[in-house]
């Protein structure tokens, strides 16, 4: 039987060489526990220059802590959280940020292709009085790449950002696929980030390359407050720290974050292309939206595709994900799949 | 100077008098605390004979204590609670289901005149497919009558419970204007609970006459499980409890419930009468909510009318409440401005 | 059959007429909700009187709902409190400081006669070291009177506040029974409160006379923080605030406190006299505890006297409560049945 | 500069080479994520087989996340968890049970070498009744080896889960050095869990040879619930869960758990020796505890020494662990070091 042909998720990958011998490297003699080690003592110089300002940077194991853990730092337990109905907080994280905020709430808010804009951010928080009565506005937060396979332009961002700012509202940004919006925007990762004003992004490594490895990266240093206790009381503080770090450190400094994001951005350019006016939204990281109708979806995984529906199974919207380490016949395949729908 | 023309909520009325001797005629001699005095014994029986079927009842002080410590019987931390986006538990209540539920989702449904239809609930719930990334869909919370005074027929409750039961989803009625609802329905108080299958109740006697006394009512009996356990850890058992369920008793069994309902709801409709198509929603209960523009709301507020605004204070929206006591000379008065508009 | 004679507790009692009569003077006409009334405005002022200060005093329905609310805003989800192992807020309200808190823990600390001392606090906040992997210490929680009936001195809440501020920790005192305390002692209320370093008292009316009504005094300005905000997602903001203000308001303006506590300890002496070498704990506000043998328990209970074993009911330990309102003549038969065991 | 003769923690070891070769074996092509690859499914089965009777086992990455989500499904909001003063959970966790439980309380019990008792477990429970107003005795957690380096004899643990569960409480056994009590006392990993009535394990591998892995594996399986949405919304299913199975699967296999943990006991039994009657408690696991006095501990420190303190710093008393990967030259100078003092 001929291997999966999955384009199920990033999720998915495997481990890319260069992180996989930055653990190897780092697994000699005892070294001191809980982020007293050299390599987690690195991570703020090294994500740093990476992003080009001061930062205080948090490796955590996945992206579910590192994105309710940032929340959590934003917003109080009757704080406002404002998203996009797609939001990974919101549908995929099982009540995350409401568990660690102790009990935010989620306000959701509409956007094309997966984007807040900052115009129906201004509408909604000057619509509602804040009261003794309402949740409280706390936190803006924003994936990019976004749910949809977007990416916001760091205008885009910027406007989100002054308006957040304006009303007193701190910025989030959910970088699982960081490294793919950026790489397909061609700017610097500080254009989208500090310098349009998100406040702490959660900077994903694991669909990426990694193993298990994501920080959370402060540019608003006064936001940090006691981010370590609540990593730590919520179980994320890793005891052999030197491991998460050594991949987020390899990451970055091997370029393997833009190595791994091309080519799989590029591998689902090429899908998006096959898929033509099937597609559902433009491909401007790793993920392909495409509408081929039940039939198109069944003849896909009758020929050995993996891949997840979106929306109701019998919709024919189909989500297919281009890992770093995808192989290149299935994409291939996938597309003359994909062109004879 | 004379006296304000308060339309702002049927919180600002007064006890009624038949509540007031209640609580004076509860005053004599020492009795158990915490719930185990014959008021309270007597409460599961006269709200039974009330609702005209078994229930399990417990008394509160607040209607966010109620809404919230029933949803959290209902919903675990990682649940999802279906509302309308005017709901009380979602506006007005500073993230208490989230506080009570350990973290529990609120997902928003539109519906017209603030009511969720069956239809947009089957929609929403067979539209996401549940697994351990998402949260848990688990209850429904309908408010009867609702936040913008307005009515659910019993076939409407019938459609949405039986909806919410085949998803495995349980349903809350947050009540604390259900005597208004249930007067202007005719119907009896079964018709539009337990007999439309409504699991739980929040039973409100506060707005319409009492001084600080709401039942949380079981009509599922097995969704009591941990409740006694809950309020009492949130505060909510009150030592002196004889005189929370002195309220609630002479609130059914005095027929003030009715009374009181049936005089606010008739205020209620001559203003509505007065606003003609200024009228926003249908007024089926105390509430009466209008588009006068901002130029009218000034005048009606320099002619000495309070009331809040509905939406942005910019806009001509306005909600003028009736209470049970309302000075009927100040309803003639506002109903005389509106037509002036 | 004779009425009862009950001990049990003074949450039995009755309200005393001073609050009934203050309740039905508030009961006239419309007015604002949630705090806007002012009854509610005259709180900070009249309490401010009382304690000789400036204060901040936020009124709720239960003791366990002040205690909770006024820790919650002095310990973090991850901070620890310490308190006596008999605090009410240890073994009474069934984890309600953990529910608040979204999780602080409790560090318990042995005392004589429920008494916390500044030494022993002082050698358990010496011997530990704080670490991102400990609970983090935040406050100190001391009943006045104590759990077992007894009353902290001035010097003695001077000396532990001294060692708590010196550590870094607030010092929240539970005052459900701070008159029965403050008459006993003789001194002025701010002498065992702001005086001596209190942060912020939970002080109590209903055990004393009132309905239901409890406030939490802020006497350091600065910890008052979210606590609106707080209170009112735990379902604690009444709706008609007026009728809870006016009872605190009656309380302590027309001197009932004191009478009531006055006579209460005056009946607890009595019993405590009779009780002679059997009395297990100094009598200083209206709890007596007595050491009369399971034998002695059965025949006071055979006798009609109702009261709660203390500790497991195989032992021979009792607690007898005098209320504000309880009957001389059942004090006197008590006081007899006591010396003849 | 020699290098630092660490004796601080085991977690400052290394990956042992079978778990770092499992890694890299399962480190090839694109595995479906989330728990569903071959590895994890394996785990039921593999540890099934080493503990000798049918388990439910989850992998996490920390210890913390095993412990706190383990006993958030054995205790609820309200609960109450009996465990030693020394207990992991109690002062090491930065208050994580509360978190994830949503707030229940730990209750201390003291015993001998960090053990506790089943009479002592019983007097406590049978000294309180359990009302609404107290937290709802739930749970037991005991940790094996304890915290003071001792292990529980089978009979031991037998007794006490013959008392929690007569009281209705389950039995949780934090065994973040399981390995290393099974080596010592040379039974059978099921005679101190199952056999003896433990209900869930959190079995530990990170500390002695994996690099991030730790299962929490159920033998009462109907308490397993919904411990999968649980780790889900707290940030601790891990993506590419193949990578951690693979640990968890290799330390079981290779039999590098018994290896490993018999190479740091026998390093800890020769420090014991060399401690002589300076030793706290005995040495039946890795690690060791001293009395040196304070000038001991400087010496021991001037000579490249590295340890913990235990108590107070101005304490004599210190903790010395031998790890997995323990320089021997290291531990024979260590040795040396104690028998001259």
């Amino acid at each position: 039987m001929s291997q999966a042909k999955r384009f199920l998720s990033d999720n998915t990958a495997s481990v890319c060489p260069e992180i996989l011998e930055a653990i190897a490297a780092a697994n000699h003699g005892l070294e001191v526990a809980y982020g007293e080690d050299p390599w987690t003592e690195r991570l703020d110089e090294v994500l740093g220059e990476f992003f080009g300002t001061e930062v205080r940077a948090f490796a955590v194991a996945t992206g579910t802590a590192a994105n309710s853990l940032a929340l959590a730092n934003l917003a109080p337990p009757y704080g406002a959280i404002y998203c996009h109905p797609e939001a990974h907080i919101a549908v995929d994280e099982c009540g995350a940020p409401g568990f660690f905020s102790g009990g935010a709430q989620l306000e959701r808010l509409e956007g094309e292709h997966g984007k807040l804009t900052a115009e129906a951010l201004a509408a909604l928080l000057d619509g509602h009085s804040v009261t003794v009565h309402t949740v409280q506005p706390a936190a803006v937060s924003i994936s990019q790449a976004t749910e949809l396979g977007t990416a916001y332009r760091p205008a885009e961002v910027t406007a989100l950002c002054e308006i957040a700012h304006t009303h007193g509202l701190h910025v989030h940004m959910d970088g699982a696929r960081f490294a793919n919006a950026v790489t397909h925007l061609g700017c610097h990762p500080g254009d989208v980030t500090w310098r349009a004003g998100v406040d702490v992004l959660s900077f994903g490594a694991t669909k990426n390359g990694a193993m298990a490895a994501e920080a959370v990266v402060f540019f608003h240093l006064g936001l940090v407050r006691d981010f370590e206790l609540r990593r730590k009381r919520a179980g994320h503080l890793l005891s052999k720290s030197r491991f998460v770090a050594a991949q987020l450190l390899a990451y970055v400094e091997s370029g393997a974050w833009r190595r791994n994001a091309a080519r799989a951005n590029a591998l689902a350019q090429s899908i998006g292309e096959a898929a033509g006016k099937r597609l559902l939204h433009p491909v401007e990281a790793n993920e392909v939206f495409v509408d081929v109708g039940a039939a198109g979806k069944s003849s896909l995984r009758a020929a050995g595709f993996e891949f997840y529906d979106w929306g109701p199974p019998a919709s024919g919207a189909a989500r297919l994900v281009a890992s770093w380490d995808q192989d290149e016949r299935h994409v291939e395949a996938l597309c003359a799949a994909l062109a004879a729908i």
